[in-house]
């Protein structure tokens, strides 16, 4: 079965959590899920529970404790570029059906890695392997290579009204 | 903490997957999840995965196993009506967290209760508790109460090229 190449963008919410609900249905259907959370760091909540309880979901973090804020450091580079490396053995090594690459869109804005190394990357992949990439500003290059893209659109949101982030809901 | 009305809406992928990994990460923030699907009552692979791994989340379905064809048939909104006074209870219970209401959207577009019934539901909810509302045509009476929404936009989709859903990947 051909695997296919998945965007998730857009500026609404939803496209970390649907990757999050992607490789539960996979593994839910007996497949193998590797997820790779690119720029951000912290210990999500999602990331204690798939942790605990999914041990079909493999998940690796390149990122820092602190989201990049103005420009990305050095650290943030490195720990990406290592990532990105690390996820290209796994994309081509059939032992995962699905590979989630998330955030993924985030480092290219950020230019953690080039938009051409990392197609390169995904393009290694294993026929059969499916890959989801979310984040927001998805480059046209992107675009171009996915066979199904979603954009989460924001059409409403309490954030403009001044609510904050709540652990458990948004992270 | 006060409770939000969320609607994911859109004819793009992602919605009831956005809605499962919201209820991975609230169970994974130590939240209880009562998850409703309305209109589908197939043993989905994400359903099996759930009521296997993550006894945090309750999951209920008040669908039948094929999915509605033309019209619904009597027994759909049987199903149906059913469903949303069992939500009732729960919603107001404060029993949960979170309460998921899966292709509420969709029971609606079909007409298998009214919209003011379905309102009068959701306002019953507790303060603190949050409720996801999914499907594709939310009416507009729908994102009116909403604090958030998102509409999941198809910008690319291999369906187009003719390739048919597939278990672990699409349901």
């Amino acid at each position: 079965m051909k695997g296919f190449i998945h965007v998730y963008t857009g500026d609404g919410k939803g496209k970390t959590t649907a990757a999050i609900g992607l490789s539960v249905r996979a593994v839910g259907a007996g497949k193998k899920v590797f997820f790779a959370q690119f720029v951000k760091g912290l210990p999500y909540s999602e990331i204690e529970q798939i942790q605990n309880h999914i041990p079909s979901i493999t998940l690796k973090q390149y990122g820092l404790e602190c989201f990049i804020k103005n420009a990305p450091t050095e650290e943030d580079i490195e720990r990406a570029k290592n990532g990105l490396q690390e996820v290209k053995n796994i994309i081509q090594s059939k032992n995962y059906d699905v590979v989630v690459l998330d955030e993924a869109n985030i480092a290219l804005y950020y230019k953690l890695f080039s938009i051409q190394d990392f197609i390169d990357v995904v393009h290694t992949k294993a026929p059969e392997t499916e890959v989801i990439i979310t984040g927001r500003h998805a480059p046209n290059e992107i675009i171009e290579i996915a066979d199904l893209v979603t954009e989460m659109k924001e059409i409403k949101h309490y954030y403009n009204s001044g609510i904050q982030a709540r652990k458990g809901i948004e992270y």
